[in-house]
């Protein structure tokens, strides 16, 4: 997520805010996935900030309306540009989302292609487990393979032309969903779809930096976990440098 | 482990407390597992408990020690007695033990076999994926049997006969486990060791139950995630009743 956020706005700095501490977050319940994200908010808003991401499905899924209620910065969600992406491509009509269980259960895509009137089918499927044979390493093996034929398999014979990666772990795993679903089924990357709306949005405001500024990424985490460093670069492609620890609670 | 728990000891009641909004625990730091423990602790202190059983291999690994520097109520760990019954056990001396990556980098297993002054060589494996798949109902599949083949790989050969599973949640995957690893070795519960070094130190202290005593079992957790019925009951082979939500943050 961050790298395409990076490659959108070569220009912008980031604070990157991971609640190692918490995580995964896929689980959990709506009140305390909630509670999590106003608290890293109200961190973030002490840094001087342009616009937040919540660049994770399951937070952006339950608790992105609450946050922006609560508080006066631009809040962008995951799920939102992945949508309307996905309505804009789609020639079958029919649209497949994978996300954590948290994610579908919530309902939050069915409510955003609903609240553009949209006329296309949507298929969710919870796949729990590819976070962790992601974070472990094994996207690409034959358990992985199987895992995902087996939860996969009710997208079969659908028609679905469009799958929405909806959760920032999936891109990683993209190689083996691409294999088990249909050859022409085109992924969505929520990463990319954000990067290019948060680009816009501060385009349009006039607060987008001109080429040649200076820019920097910072990382703040809950927890330094075991093997954070090997799991950052696994996700960022590069290492994480001066990563700062901090306690929310 | 509950079960196997009121089993030992059918006239004791018991408070269950499930840290639901922080698990898991096992890829966690040192550091954030002690504070989760004492904030835990200090809840249980307030409801005129004999003793705490830290269910948990990971925190009674990292966290044990400092607990019992903490607090004066007499705090049993899950690693101790699978290490002690192992070592009386094991005729080959040869001992292999699994569990959470937190668990194994802990060194607490070693450490342990080491205040035994036991001549036993020790194999440790980190199995990360095992408590998902366990979570998820994958215990018992294809996919579930080539990562413990995989895992457990390293075992071969080196004439292991006593198998301890470090980690509550593995004895529900124990059939693919004893499947992997060869017929003759014995695998270790912990529930079943520390059941019965409890029922001894209550025993020996004059202060177990006698038979006719009522007895209950209260269920506290701190989020009430999607799945925790079916989930409990998979642990718990029956339903979870009156279970009750606490925060400690």
């Amino acid at each position: 997520m961050l790298t395409y956020l990076e490659k959108s706005l070569p220009n912008e700095s980031f604070i990157y805010f991971g609640d190692t501490a918490h995580v995964p977050y896929g689980n959990k319940s709506a009140d305390t996935v909630i509670r999590y994200s106003q608290r890293i908010i109200e961190f973030l808003l002490t840094h001087n900030i342009k616009a937040v991401v919540i660049a994770c499905n399951t937070a952006s899924a339950v608790a992105c309306q609450k946050l922006r209620n609560c508080y006066d910065i631009p809040i962008f969600d995951v799920v939102t540009p992945s949508v309307m992406h996905s309505n804009n491509i789609s020639i079958t009509r029919k649209i497949g989302i994978i996300g954590t269980r948290s994610t579908i259960n919530s309902g939050a895509y069915k409510q955003s292609f609903s609240d553009l009137e949209s006329n296309c089918t949507i298929i969710e499927i919870a796949c729990p487990l590819f976070v962790p044979l992601i974070e472990e390493g094994w996207s690409d093996t034959s358990a992985a393979r199987e895992i995902a034929r087996s939860y996969l398999e009710p997208f079969q014979g659908t028609g679905m032309d469009t799958l929405i990666l909806g959760c920032t772990h999936y891109p990683i795993m993209a190689k083996t969903i691409q294999e088990v679903v249909e050859n022409h089924v085109q992924l969505v990357y929520s990463g990319k779809t954000v990067g290019y709306k948060l680009s816009s949005y501060l385009q349009k405001n006039r607060s987008k930096n001109d080429i040649g500024s200076s820019s920097e990424t910072q990382f703040y985490v809950t927890d330094y976990p075991l093997k954070f460093d090997e799991l950052g670069s696994r996700f960022l492609g590069r290492k994480m440098e001066h990563v700062k620890h901090i306690s929310l609670s």
